[in-house]
């Protein structure tokens, strides 16, 4: 499959892929919808307006709209319309698009020209706990080797609510939070700015058509809820975290920001790269027993740059395929009470570790809790983010000649106000 | 102030309250905004209609809506003026509305003719872990008395972050939950309808304006952000709270259903029933330091009718002023690190306990986990919710000839799906 825009073999964004964005033009007017393409936006609203969706069976202003919560509610039959309509579009032999140069030139813009916003209006954010050596290295340092994992951890995929309305999209600066903490050696907690700010390299996804309250999404049911994938950072603040998670767990040292890419990569781009995951032991229960493969293998880079440095240097590289807990599972788990998720729901994984040191997604587990300070190229060392570090998160699947890509998340720290 | 409109004094609804909620003639039409006046309701839509809030500054269809966020979105000064105005219109010696027999049939309403809806879309739903009986209650049961409070307790505000979609209007009915649970007895979990079905007496505040991104509400500007206070009734699913809960909080047990009441109580009602609130020993950090009495006088009670009962039977009578934690200190806490609320967001003050044995809100600490049985009056006995039992929560402030009130919360319980 090939467009007749041209696109960099190392582009994330072929025809293959077409994540879904929401922008708005430099140049002026309202938010709307776009997929990337190359180094292009196609602006949706314009292929909407000149009828080339009707056949999809998708109504007017579906897409002149400023989130994407409408097209994720219309559910996997029409978002695979869209998807075909748009790779036959945008396809080297296709004259519709091709050939029609107003048409173009309305509906092609250089993502140089836009401000990507966030995708969605976010109704709930659930973060889970799913990688398996991410809870076992946080567990070895907090309760020692024995303890590591919960007795709960192999059972369910442990999750908790995090706050919808602090997600934010890439690229926004991220204010150092003061808060509450209590210094070991401290009597009494002490007021100030966090002094151990953290990432975690995480992956979330969008929920689509959702379910009716009390009526859980069975596990064969689950993917045709996933929208499509967003790289997240999930900034905390370990000191602040620390103090307050006992025993209602994570609340303010990670509702201060959490960073999302604007693209959202469709369930469907990622087929060519699904995988089996890791093999589960015990069995789970029944409703988390998994009937497919259902992990992908995506992999995934974090780069950190300070003010000091040219440029930025890599400091994790690891794969979404180490996740333990599958997408659907954590999706048919958040539901077995009867819990409902609406369109726009974002779900996110957890930091993503692997078995190998740099396959790490946290600081906390890159410097063993600040006893392996990270060496960086120019001499600068790190054990928790600093004033003016510039975090950068990306991940790609890696197919025979294009990349189905995620973009990238980035944040800058800012210091913390006097 | 007396209103035109007969008003019993054992009413919730008197002049002096007005509270807000969203309703929809049962004889059909949209949603929109009223407020409660004895028996009836004021639909404030036919009063914008009838440009009888200009002089409150009130642009064209703040009430013409859904919900009542952007009504919440103006502030404290227009939620004043608008009050104002309402006490105007209804008291006995004011001719505009008394008077206009068209204008008061079409703004008048009778309560039994209409449907009572959420009143806010709530973007993000925060509960909170304020009472200090509670606590401690909970921590002496499941870790005995000597480690029974944490030791970040009474330093701030314990919170976490609860589920948006799954808060439900009062009289929406509540299915019994089925999850993954682990009997003390079993080797490995089990999954089913929880056994050990729970409510939490709460009470819950919606905010205002709210806050930008990184920006703290000092604790002397957050009353300002409280628009009114509801019941709320926070079912929880012990069984499955107890195998999930660890390390990262509360999430499916209380996901599943989160009730409150209808009318939204204003602050500004409760002005004549402002009382100290207990003595905070430790002295709390400075962001933390109230600057004026701010708990209030508020009764509460919750009476259960099972199937078999006739009436229903009073299981616990306690008090708003029991909570250790102030509404604006939790609302400063919760902003502390730069986490934005924004209008509509509903906050909730965990159930609240008093030091007596009936003062309990929960069936856990009643039942002290289930070791002494709730004696019904008909011979039943409860330690948690049977299928088919009625929870109804009520509270009041008692002025003198007059109540402000709150209505009631009420839910019952389904058995679970198949």
């Amino acid at each position: 499959m090939k467009s007749f825009i041209q696109v960099d073999p190392s582009s994330h964004f072929p025809i293959q892929n077409l994540p879904y964005g929401v922008f708005r033009p430099l140049s002026g007017g309202n938010a709307r919808i776009g997929v990337a393409i190359g180094d292009y936006v196609l602006d949706l609203s314009v292929i909407e307006a000149a009828g080339l969706f009707k056949e999809a069976g998708i109504q007017t202003d579906i897409f002149n709209q400023p989130t994407l919560n409408a097209f994720m509610e219309l559910g996997s039959n029409a978002w695979k319309k869209v998807r075909t309509k748009l790779q036959l579009l945008l396809s080297e032999d296709e004259p519709t698009l091709r050939d029609d140069e107003t048409l173009r030139s309305q509906a092609l813009i250089s993502q140089n020209d836009v401000e990507l916003l966030l995708p969605a209006q976010i109704g709930d954010y659930t973060d889970f706990y799913a990688s398996k050596e991410h809870a076992t290295n946080v567990g070895t340092m907090f309760r020692g080797k024995e303890n590591a994992l919960m007795p709960n951890w192999t059972h369910l995929p442990i999750g908790y609510h995090g706050r919808a309305s602090s997600v934010v999209v890439s690229g926004t600066d991220v204010r150092r939070p003061k808060g509450q903490m209590k210094p070991p050696t401290a009597d009494a907690p002490i007021f100030g700015p966090s002094k151990q700010l953290d990432m975690e390299l995480e992956m979330g996804w969008f929920i689509g058509p959702g379910n009716e309250q009390g009526k859980p999404i069975a596990i064969t049911d689950a993917e045709d809820q996933i929208f499509g994938l967003v790289l997240v950072n999930d900034w905390s603040a370990r000191d602040i975290q620390a103090w307050e998670y006992q025993p209602l767990g994570p609340f303010l040292a990670k509702s201060f920001a959490t960073s999302i890419s604007p693209w959202v990569v469709p369930l469907e781009a990622l087929e060519p790269f699904r995988v089996q995951g890791p093999k589960q032991e015990p069995t789970p229960l029944t409703y988390l027993q998994k009937n497919r493969a259902s992990s992908f293998n995506i992999n995934l880079e974090v780069y950190l740059k300070s003010q000091e440095m040219e440029t930025a240097q890599k400091i994790v590289s690891t794969n979404f395929n180490y996740l333990y807990w599958s997408m659907a599972q954590q999706i048919s788990h958040h539901t077995i009470t009867g819990c409902n998720l609406r369109p726009g729901d974002l779900l996110a994984s957890g930091t993503i570790s692997g078995p190998k040191k740099e396959e790490r997604g946290s600081l906390l587990e890159l410097s063993w809790r600040g006893t392996e300070p990270i060496e960086m190229n120019n001499g600068e060392q790190r054990v928790w983010l600093e004033d003016g570090d510039l975090l950068t998160m990306t991940g790609w699947c890696q197919g025979d000649g294009y990349r189905i890509g995620f973009g990238e998340v980035t944040g800058r720290i800012l210091p913390a106000y006097d």
